[in-house]
């Protein structure tokens, strides 16, 4: 089963915007056992989505385009569509219901603009879009599929999950892929590389292809295989991955989507445990990851992000000439945030950062990049220092990943 | 002058690495007046690439090629433009200079491997790659120009600065394209559409075209020009830009790359002002996008983030009766958490939220999505009730453009 991925849109042509759609559908595409054949990118021009649309079909059996879905003059996409299958547009009252649903929680009355939204092509199913106004449609047209979803990436992906692929899998007998992925923090990719190569070698003998996916201090691992028998397939990976573990276990912190945020978060609300930060360098960006989980607020209480020294003595207790002899960025400093935010906040544990994120306000003892974490548990408080390398934003998540990272390392060892 | 842009690589299909490579390479093109035709991304297949080849070879002059030239055995690029081609390989001196220097540089000697790096095709011209061992390829066949570049980005960069776009601007007289952005916030696409419709329908007067790109709460308007004098397009979508102020200038907060954080935090720093935040259901994220300007600790000096009824309670003195008769998504709430952080953390400025950013929380009165923004001058405190949708993340990254707007209003207001 062939796929390609049509792109529609004058932004991608012109360089604004990166088409990050194209690599989220050809993941979830080669996850079902589909293969994309050839990814192409066209502005807003219909002579060219209709020759675009032309050359996929003669190579494709599925072809899936986004972008031009929205309600204004520059998107044009349905009614190339329309040119290309020589049909006209029909109101579909189904959708129309989800776009007056859609106006009615904002309070808001349906434009004339928006109505359109509700008008497909006559020979489409409507798949429903939860996220947004414009309507996913799927064309069945002389032994082809064409899929045609809107361009925002959110509208896009919930389309794809609960829409495209499931619908793909109901029509197709599609091989069997298993996936795996093993996710590592705290270890270079060529140094990971290197600890397992004799590992990776003998991946061939079960037909199990890797691929080393790195992304801010993690390295992503994954291992793939194709065949019929699921059982056999995914018993093959498990095998691999224990040896991976006893390999390489001590960097392994979780599977698959796991992110550090959940699992630290899982553990606490488990053990009916509390957290809060303190935080300097990494400006919330650690509260942001906690708070980013739905629930979270069983387990989280609350940070004080202390950006200046009179703010770490106000808030924190930090003296003054503590401050000013060690620096903020110092091991006493940053267990003292700990310790207080901990005690103050009434909690079980707590993650204290303090850093110099960048470009500016490093010296030659402390370069930017230097970060100091600590961790305040029930029973002892720890850190750690850390260095990392000059630019801030990648700074800030690296600290952060850190930080959640030691917090979960101690809490994994106190259970056992 | 029309290019088309080819990148090759299984990774780009398989959705393993987002093709950034196309939108940098257009970027590029379009600022030195090239037209990006199609984009097409194909895998390391030999007879694939070679059809890529002939289809762009019909349509656009100038055909860009990243990918395929490592020294490994599935480095397929160069073999296949020789096939393509119908040409041999020749030995290219001063690109095996080039070679052997790199490898100097890192005490190494040069592997017949990489020995055939300086292996080119007879009818190309080398185009030096200062950062690595493959050589750009430069080919003028038929009136058509070919030019084959590495597929690592930094690689590639240096490539089209330093060689490719010289090159073409010395072959080609080029037109100049004008792109301006206009960035606004606070009305969705559709409503924004209905307002400026007369406006819209102008521009083809002055041969300007419009893209609507929306994000998080937000509606980017691009407007794109081509011609010859670059004074008169630029005077020209000027005149269209101040049009458009006055129509929607309530929700114009900025242009080209602008952000609300960087100019508030740029007025803030100018006026030697300084802001702290309160947040409940934002989490952190307002001080994340604060903090993740460069020199953001000139005007802000810390938050806090208070999860709790007992911490906000704690930290900012709110009555534990208010918030058991009003709740903690409310105005009086609110209010107080902004005044309460600017009075204890001396700034000039605050932000406060309280929100349910959902996915549970919400009442029939106070529905997942609602949420109150206060902000503290030193004037006064005033707040808006927002209503958002019942995406977590969203409503969180929502919550904190508004809030970011709001202050931003608030503090040009001052300025007049």
């Amino acid at each position: 089963m062939k796929a390609e991925i049509i792109t529609i849109g004058d932004e991608l042509l012109i360089g604004q915007v990166v088409d990050t759609n194209s690599a989220y559908i050809a993941t979830k595409l080669n996850e079902a056992g589909i293969y994309v054949h050839q990814i192409t990118s066209v502005s807003d021009n219909k002579e060219h989505i209709i020759e675009a649309l032309g050359n996929a079909a003669q190579k494709a059996d599925i072809i899936l385009i986004t972008g031009g879905l929205g309600p204004t003059n520059d998107d044009i996409t349905k009614l190339t569509l329309c040119e290309y299958f020589k049909v006209g547009l029909r109101f579909d009252e189904e959708a129309y219901k989800d776009v007056e649903h859609m106006f009615k929680v904002r309070g808001r009355e349906v434009t004339e603009v928006n109505r359109k939204q509700a008008e497909l092509p006559e020979n489409c199913v409507a798949l429903r879009n939860k996220n947004g106004t414009a309507p996913g449609m799927w064309f069945d047209v002389n032994g082809k599929i064409y899929i045609s979803m809107p361009g925002v990436p959110y509208e896009m992906k919930a389309l794809m999950e609960d829409e495209v692929i499931p619908k793909l899998q109901n029509q197709f007998t599609l091989p069997v892929i298993v996936h795996r992925n093993v996710l590592t923090i705290g270890i270079g990719e060529s140094f990971l590389a290197e600890k397992i190569a004799a590992w990776e070698a003998s991946l061939a003998n079960d037909k199990i292809k890797l691929a080393y996916l790195p992304s801010i201090g993690m390295v992503r691992l994954r291992l793939s295989t194709i065949g019929e028998d699921r059982n056999l397939l995914e018993k093959n990976v498990q095998r691999k991955i224990n040896e991976l573990q006893s390999l390489v276990g001590e960097f392994i912190f979780g599977y698959e989507t796991d992110t550090l945020q959940e699992i630290v978060g899982k553990v606490l609300k488990e053990r009916k445990q509390t957290i809060a930060t303190a935080e300097s360098c990494t400006g919330g960006y650690i509260s942001h990851l906690i708070t980013s989980i739905a629930g979270s607020s069983d387990y989280y209480v609350g940070s004080v992000i202390t950006y200046s020294y009179e703010i770490k003595t106000l808030e924190l207790n930090i003296n003054a000439d503590l401050l000013n002899t060690k620096g903020a960025v110092s091991q006493e400093v940053v267990e003292q945030m700990a310790s207080e935010v901990r005690r103050k906040f009434k909690t079980d544990y707590s993650i204290a950062v303090s850093g110099i994120a960048g470009p500016s306000g490093g010296t030659p003892e402390k370069p930017v990049g230097t970060v100091w974490i600590a961790i305040a548990t029930p029973q002892r408080v720890f850190s750690k220092r850390f260095q990392f390398a000059n630019n801030r934003l990648r700074n800030i998540q690296m600290t952060a990943n850190a930080a959640l990272n030691l917090l979960r390392k101690d809490l994994l060892a106190d259970k056992s």
